[in-house]
């Protein structure tokens, strides 16, 4: 396949949201024109994202939002359910145990890690709490592809090298260090402070 | 100024990242090509995100690590603090209370927001717990130019609008809901799946 930008995935994943909620409205049929105008950003930008991946839709009749929804989610492999492991249980994992659009999305955690041994064997929201020497055992046995990093900073590398070595090739990062990995994994930085970058480029050049 | 693409924005804010760590790393000169390497995109991209906002570096002699840095530092509206409110006190809310790189790149939050009585007049890490009652008084007083909202879904619209009416123009929304604000308004949503949309792509394309 050619190499598809990680601004083009993340376009995708909100075409999908907005088709989600267009089908919630109701609304059968949509233009790019109009995919674009809700996501402030131009029809052609919107047909070339969806040109990498085949043709859609009918030239003059735009798109059947519930065909391109489907479509879009078998691109982004949101047609099935991933086990998802969370490694540190702070403030963020906290937060991110409750966060139901993983679950709706189909990311499913389903095991938790943490090396406090206060914390582990302990249950939140019927998931245990193991301990990192457990991980591969628990990582085949529960078929864990994706792994949430939720550590500090310091133990990012060294946990993400160790669930490597379990054989897990992709990372969503919450610790905000950059990590070196081998080419066939994939590490996602979550790094929240980026979205209020572009809050103060609005104000700061825009507003 | 032309019409900045959100994906332009998002780039400068990792292109400040890289900069940051080759800088504490010691490096004085890069070049677009290696700008381009860290973030897996083409140099032709660096540049043109670049160009919108004036000439960098000398052609052959790449870029000064420290005066890029800075460049973009400005660009983005991080040469100066932002005083920013969050509204709503539950799980999110207390994983960005700790989120430390809010403060590094210059956004304090100042003021938290929350309608639980049981809550409200409670000190976080020295910081209130208003009612958002009082919101109109403490955003004037506090100069509060950013909030993020952190409440439930279903309440996320109404808030927004009621800080809008306080003056407020710029909004970081965890609740994974689509709102409408006026055209001088800017809202992003921090939806957490978006990436690990990123890794069940790549898990089910490219791996």
């Amino acid at each position: 396949m050619k190499k598809i930008s990680d601004s083009t995935i993340r376009r995708l994943s909100k075409y999908y949201r907005t088709l989600t909620g267009l089908i919630e409205s109701g609304v059968d049929t949509i233009s790019s024109n109009e995919i674009a105008n809700i996501n402030s950003i131009t029809s052609a930008q919107v047909r070339k994202d969806l040109s990498f991946f085949g043709t859609f839709g009918k030239r003059g009749l735009g798109y059947n939002t519930e065909q391109l929804r489907e479509q879009i989610a078998k691109i982004l492999g949101l047609k099935r359910n991933w086990n998802v492991a969370m490694v540190g249980f702070g403030n963020i994992g906290r937060a991110l145990i409750n966060y139901m659009e993983f679950k709706k999305q189909g990311f499913h955690i389903s095991a938790i890690f943490d090396n406090d041994p206060m914390k582990v064997g302990q249950e939140v929201e019927s998931i245990k709490i193991n301990s990192i020497d457990d991980a591969a055992d628990i990582v085949r046995e529960q078929n864990i592809e994706i792994v949430i990093i939720a550590v500090p900073g310091k133990h990012a590398q060294a946990t993400i090298d160790h669930f490597i070595k379990c054989g897990v090739h992709a990372f969503l990062n919450f610790a905000p260090v950059a990590v070196k990995v081998p080419d066939d994994v994939l590490v996602k930085n979550e790094n929240m402070s980026i979205e209020l970058e572009a809050l103060s480029f609005f104000l700061t050049n825009v507003k």
